[in-house]
């Protein structure tokens, strides 16, 4: 059996290493075009931030490491140039010497990543315009943001352009930030997205949403980045990070097939249309594990397991990809933001039946120092309660509540087993009353009717307009503000005050978060009043402002 | 509806605020021995080590609020001292003013929790000898350690008493612990207790273990306790925390059932023998998740759920307890250590098949500064991979691992769902192949026959005590220490060197933590050799010393 993996990073490397413990005959030949297999992509921002100080550090498994331990034929600066599926035989071409060479395979594995989109502006191309992609990308950035850069321009507000953002400023540099969408982390939904925005504008970075770069020109003071606006912004450098793109023409050239939006289609076998070809990680086109849906998310998880499954079907395993649930995360400045499955614009999209919840739980118990707030934010089947996603934002512990989430969506959970779900509780790691409990709670009291609820976002739509908004904080939680129109009925005083509640209209209770809130409708509810819970009170109706 | 709650506390507390909710006609009378209800209980150790600093903080729903907010009637200093279940009443005493009064019930929940054992030994009564249960014995012992203190004896390794150590540690007090077992942390498996053990000496906890308390005597230098050993201590304060019995004395009493074990039998709706009758929290017997045996297990979490359920089935709901998993947690100077399902010696007594792996590794990216190395046990069933139970022990992230298994385990999931488990993953938080799924890639290899293990604790029993161990490490680690009688090939050399492996002998091949020695026992089992690898390698075999 002779194996060629093209591609040497997350999925290609980990189908080599699977590949032979699985078969020390295999003969394996792993192309990459770059210096390095097996880099720590996720590490790079960090590296250029100076927080990893040793570039050492970012290679994972070294190319003698792979060629020693595990026999692999690893072939650096090699760009495989096309494939001849006929004679199975792929053309690789010496990036430093331009030689070609002819290897035979009996499967191939085609794992070429994703490469940064460039978008097609004038001056893209100028010198200190960059993207960031492999090590080398950051040795320039390093050296860029080391000797003597003040102003930098991110064009793009995805993980890795606010995870650049936060390392510049580590560098004491400038920066702006230009994002397109009215929000920054596009795969989160707007509202969860707020606290980071809050956070990164308190550490100085400077924001511009639905704004992005129009042109950019070399000036004395260095580029200057107009805007669709109209302004401009002048920067020492500029990082290009809007996303990434499939690195899909061998394949196309080949005659396999790919998806709409390019990435390489393959069964869940991770074999392309043609069986003796698979094709894993950023560049393919696979299943959004809820709907079944076609989807690419380029992530580093879901690229390692398809490289490990198509190694195992090579030989004869019977594994199958369970799709891409989409679980990421990102840390800025202290704080975390992370997802699983399917966002409300995703649920939208798919056009999925969905209700939604939100809370604002601290990450341990109160009582004990140090507990950090968060927001989770968890989207459920109206019908029979089957988690769809969820999302959390806050300091620390957010991402041990969307990993537990993570799995139950893997199991096919409910609301109902997130009410039962048996968490570790230490005052400083949890309460006995786990978020993820709190989550189960407040989503299985709307399917069971116990708390009806309505969201900030539909406030101003029919049917709410006409609703009573009952505050049911404390006079002073009032006073510091509160929703518009809203009258004030502490939760404590709501029983004996029951009668200034009319009987004939729809009442909102709202709370700070949701709790007294819940109550507050429990007694309104009966006292025949109808009545609804803000879901997560008034913190999440301010994010949602 | 008249409902009648005996203790205030966490499960009762909990069903309190439950009944409430779903009605505002029923009558809720909520009797409360002890001073405060639903006080911070996990909290106490923290308060009297002054991390928790306010006093206050410990009252999470003071006895106004229960009052005001829930409209309960709250009777704090109120034993209720016997069940009248022919005519459905309870007496109560006033335990100031010692009067005597009836109360009749529709139904009625038991939640009065476990005392702390104080074994039955010469000067157990002594002033100076605490126990801690409530927040008054806590108030007792801040006194204490704030007033001079220097020396102290904790009786009992369970986490309570560990995490008294610590806080008298920090207290600068200098500190003792006895425990009869052979190891601290009870409900784990000792080898897994072993690096909190290290901490704690390292933090300079005295511990001695299966050695214990015989007597204790009043001397002119304090409190003189003489060990089984017939060795002694000298402390100006004992704590005895050996352990817990439930309060059970009132519904024995009444003629209800308990267990062997002194545990209120209840079943899955909650109640007793006697229907109308509830019992919930640290004084039932109820059920233990994987192996439905009857256990008892005194947690904040279970005990919230059952009050929960037991509220909810007095209004006509159908809920069920799921059984307890025992997911518990300690954290100590720094470290945790964590459960969740089946222990290894829990799986012994109860005669469950399973097999069990190791690994050891980093909370996060190695290649990100400040990554803490961990201890993972995973027990799973050999016949279908089924998870059994989880411990971990290490730095940060322990928790996080231990509840996404929790919730493989309550979803009952199998050492296949761990391998495609899609967790988040940044440099800060987890690993491209987070722990969770290299537990499953381990265990599904030990199932798939892919690599088939020895444990370090049947290296001295047949049949592989004339197995050749071959220390596949470099010759630098090998030298700094390693298994008597072990070669060493280090794993790069073993293709090159394998005629040295004799074809006829079965071989063990070892590493630092299981990863290398994996390999070496592909590359020898392709060989044709007998191989097998040392799970979690030689830090696991340290461990086992």
């Amino acid at each position: 059996m002779k194996i060629v993996i093209v591609g040497a990073v997350a999925g290609g490397a980990s189908a080599a290493a699977r590949a032979r413990r699985l078969s020390e005959d295999a003969e394996i030949v792993l192309f990459e075009r770059g210096h390095d297999p097996s880099f720590a992509n996720c590490g790079l921002p960090y590296y250029i931030g100076g927080e990893i100080a040793e570039r050492q550090k970012l290679l994972v498994a070294p190319k003698e490491l792979l060629q020693q331990r595990f026999r692999l034929d690893v072939r650096t600066r090699t760009e495989v140039v096309s494939i001849d599926r006929e004679n199975k035989t792929v053309t690789a071409r010496d990036l430093e010497t331009g030689v070609t060479s002819t290897e035979s395979y009996d499967k191939l594995i085609l794992s070429p990543g994703a490469k940064p989109f460039v978008p097609p502006v004038p001056g893209a191309d100028l010198p200190g315009v960059y993207t960031l992609r492999d090590l080398q990308d950051a040795d320039r950035l390093l050296d860029v943001v080391t000797k003597g850069a003040k102003h930098a321009v991110i064009v793009g507000g995805g993980f890795i352009g606010l995870e650049m953002a936060e390392n510049l400023i580590n560098r004491s540099i400038a920066t702006t930030l230009l994002e397109l969408g009215d929000q920054i982390m596009p795969p989160l939904d707007k509202e969860m997205t707020q606290p980071i925005l809050k956070k990164l504008k308190e550490k100085g970075v400077k924001i511009r949403l639905c704004d992005t770069k129009e042109a950019i020109e070399k000036t004395d003071d260095g580029l200057k980045v107009t805007l669709t606006s109209g302004e401009h912004e002048i920067a020492d450098f500029v990082l290009l990070s809007v996303g990434v793109r499939p690195e899909n023409t061998l394949a196309i050239e080949a005659g396999l097939e790919v998806g709409p939006r390019g990435g390489i289609k393959v069964n869940k076998q991770m074999q392309t249309s043609d069986p003796d070809i698979y094709a894993v990680g950023d560049a393919v086109e696979t299943y959004e594990f809820i709907t079944n849906n076609p989807t690419q998310v380029p992530l580093a998880g879901p690229a390692n397991r398809q490289g490990r499954l198509a190694a195992e079907h090579i030989f004869g395993r019977s594994g199958e990809y369970r799709g891409t649930q989409g679980t990421a995360i990102v840390g800025l400045f202290g704080m975390s933001a992370a997802m699983t499955g399917l966002s409300e614009k995703a649920a939208r999209r798919f056009e999925v039946a969905y209700e939604k919840v939100y809370i604002h739980p601290a990450h341990h118990a109160g009582y004990f120092p140090g507990a950090q707030g968060m927001t989770l934010k968890l989207l459920f089947s109206p019908e029979d309660g089957k988690i769809l996603g969820a999302q959390g934002v806050g300091g620390g512990g957010v991402d041990k509540r969307i990993d537990v989430i993570a799995m139950a969506i893997q199991a096919g959970m409910t609301v109902y087993d997130l009410e039962e779900a048996e968490l570790s509780y230490a005052p400083q790691f949890g309460s006995a009353k786990d978020p993820v409990n709190m989550l189960g709670f407040v989503a299985s009291g709307v399917l069971r009717n116990d708390q009806p609820i309505v969201h900030a976002d539909q406030l101003d739509k029919e049917p709410w307009t006409d609703a009573l908004l009952v505050d049911v904080r404390t006079p002073a939680e009032f006073e510091s503000g509160h929703i518009e129109g809203a009258i004030n009925i502490p939760v404590d005083d709501l029983r004996n005050r029951i009668d200034e509640i009319p009987v004939d209209r729809t009442v909102i209770a709202y709370c700070k978060v949701g709790m007294r809130g819940y109550l507050a409708t429990r007694i309104l509810l009966q006292n025949n009043r109808k009545a609804y819970n803000l879901s997560g009170g008034y913190t999440t109706w301010e994010l949602m402002q």
